[in-house]
């Protein structure tokens, strides 16, 4: 718990309002309460800042006549709220075997693991050899956990999932901000992850937490080797991702979509329900129709391939060679 | 060991034949034998059917005529297959550091390694803090495993084999069945991965166990880092495969293919020998013919790229507008 | 260290000039000096050979005349290469849980790591649980280190890092030789990897050591989950790279990179300052003007795919069909 004074001095903002509330946390624009900080970055937010119900809002000096709150001015709102979060992240490391107020009951535990303060193992859950399970983790009842894999603070895990070797769960998000000097100053991730029952993730998987609010994995969710679902993700129930996928930042899947081995999804997306994404593909933009979606070159001949590239990149100057106008094809 | 009458009620089928019958295993439709049970998906395996070996079958009620043994039958083949796999799925956590039935010859073990029942570890080698080695695996000569790593029941591993930190070798392949709610049913795999001499397998790859047959490494072959190797599939001797590329399931690679980094090959596929993929490449067909193959879109300029992603996502467009047809293309 | 008398035996090698001088070691073909070991591979390395300092150069017969040092003259050059590194490769298994001469200042150290002979650890460090840090690893203060990494001998690490879980720092490089019958040989790499001050690193990402020389990750980078960093790669100062990235061997990426999630970047492939990669793009060629590159097909419905790449693998046809000139077009 901070002052918005001292939060203030710490960011080096101009403080208006009252220096003297507690802050508690930081929470969202729009879930931020009387005793939690939040921010604004940019005029496209002005509404949500006039409902804003913080106790504290990080805001650049042009939105501040808009603040029905306490406000803390700065130059950059991204840099002062990634230096802000670090005051409220959670020390985790533990250091010792298994935490004596650590509450499992009648799981199986293979050497060598570390089990923290206040965790909570359900029923019949096996844990094998060197898993990490840190503070305040959550796990329910017959659920796997292989060895070698690291369970972050604070997660929660539902029940009958299987968790396969050397998965990391509620690692960091890659949020960075950049200084006027270009030096990037992480976010310190205060989220957690969440994943629901019937759930299983595959050998080497990386899941991050989200950054204020939870990543979500739903239940029945299939996840393969090596996919990457990064912070503030949500998987809708029973999506399945094959190997090597990667979903980047706050992308949200809908529920029994397919996503194949290999594709990327950039950050921010929002897949319907029942979307098949064929592997190796990238999807760049939005898709609200359920079907199945493609966009990779076929593999040809490497000496077939060359001929193709050069053409493939000189696509716009045939066009115009040729002198068609798109609006001619659309019209068809 | 179950009776083909307790079989039936778990996966609630219609029992046809004898159902006393003791069964041992699940085997393919094409080695099963008589203690063995089996399953066929779909009119195209109607000849296997006929000469079937297993003690039973499952199938559907089409296909029941033509079974020569006792039939398991359902609505859906696939599903009741899932659900068989677990009864044969052997438990594999070791709840101490060396077993005592392990043989281990002259080997350097480091600190917190597991070594689970009837392991055999061959002569001079080494095995590096944290690994776990679970049941029934086995270890050639001058073997050399790096920290971290999972080797999970069963695997077995040839003679100059070098593991790098945090592989996992056994994992569960993704394999998953449907149940008319949509959601999943995990498969238990009950192959293994065999890993033949002078192989050697980068840091935090992974490589799945196979489904009823093996997941095979043949000797000679170079597996980079973060390298995703699914279950069933064989890489052929010699064979290179470089960084976060993804072999799909039941893939077949030839002798010394050599796959660049992050190129990926769709479920199914079988490269003949010699063949070499470009790096970020897509195989999505068999390659029967050596050679060099490539399939990506080279790099370019965002503003370039943007014009040609518009004309290439047109491109039918323009040869219809052209009147260009396929096969006047294919005459020259 | 070995005579080149010894040497010339284990690679098999006709020896000109001083057979008792003393190898200590092997370096590259510009900095070797009278005790190292250098090689030199073809003609176009001429100019390098006349001017070399080494104590002795592994070349073929061609090049010998021209060779002003110690020769050991061999058909393939790479080949005797890659077996003379494992002379040099030191061992690094730790068989302890803390050696007794690591230097360890006011570290946090969770249970189940090892640490090796020589260790340093700077000040105000945490070490999570089943972290393994071999022989003669240099960490500096304010480092967090989190469960499950492995950090493999000789690798140093600045101030203020945070290195996720899973990581793999200093695994070998992907470098191998074919002999005659197309057999693979390992190369030792010989190299540390050396990470600056102020640099995070993502979750089960690895970081290969160098071959001779080092892998460099400059001050204040930042890498995201899975990301293979090759052997002898440079990655300038500020950069920051999203996860999947593949950065293939001896690339170089300039200050303040960008490099989006899943993409690839091709061998010995140099980034000026200021690149930006979109993601899944796949870079195979240099790029020297800072700016914002992308290459890959965006995502359609399947079929309309399925209608696209058929055209696009006939684009050559098409133009020669057309008769369009690659010239009339760069002449627009």
């Amino acid at each position: 718990m901070y002052t918005l004074r001292e939060i203030a001095k710490i960011i080096n903002a101009k403080l208006v309002g009252d220096a003297n509330i507690k802050i508690t946390g930081i929470a969202t624009s729009l879930s931020a309460n009387q005793t939690q900080l939040t921010y604004i970055n940019g005029n496209k937010y002005k509404q949500t800042l006039i409902n804003v119900k913080a106790g504290a809002v990080i805001l650049n000096k042009e939105l501040l006549k808009k603040c029905p709150t306490n406000a803390l001015v700065v130059d950059d709102v991204y840099l002062a709220f990634a230096k802000v979060t670090h005051l409220f992240k959670k020390q985790t490391v533990s250091c010792q075997g298994i935490h004596p107020s650590a509450k499992i009951n009648h799981a199986k535990i293979a050497p060598n693991c570390t089990i923290g303060k206040d965790v909570v193992i359900g029923n019949h859950c096996t844990i094998a050899s060197n898993v990490v399970i840190e503070d305040n983790v959550t796990i329910g009842n017959h659920t796997l956990i292989q060895p070698n894999v690291s369970i972050l603070q604070g997660c929660s895990i539902g029940n009958n999932v299987v968790i396969s070797p050397g998965v990391v769960i509620g690692s960091e998000g890659f949020g960075n901000a950049q200084d006027q000097q270009k030096h990037w100053h992480s976010i310190a991730h205060l989220g957690y992850v969440v994943i629901g029952n019937n759930v299983s993730i595959g050998a080497n998987t990386t899941i991050d937490r989200g950054t204020i609010e939870d990543t979500q994995i739903h239940n029945g969710v299939r996840i393969d080797n090596l996919v990457h679902i990064a912070h503030n993700v949500i998987i809708g129930q029973d999506s399945a991702i094959a190997a090597t996928a990667a979903i980047s930042g706050s992308c949200t899947l809908g529920k029994r979509c397919m996503i194949g081995g290999g594709a990327a999804i950039a950050g921010h997306i929002s897949l319907a329900d029942d979307i098949i994404i064929t592997g190796a593909s990238t999807v760049d933009r939005n898709l609200s129709e359920q079907g199945h979606y493609t966009g990779f070159t076929s593999i040809s001949k490497h000496q077939k391939w060359k001929r193709t590239q050069v053409w493939l990149l000189n696509l716009d100057k045939i066009a115009h060679y040729l002198n068609i106008k798109l609006k001619k094809l659309k019209e068809k």
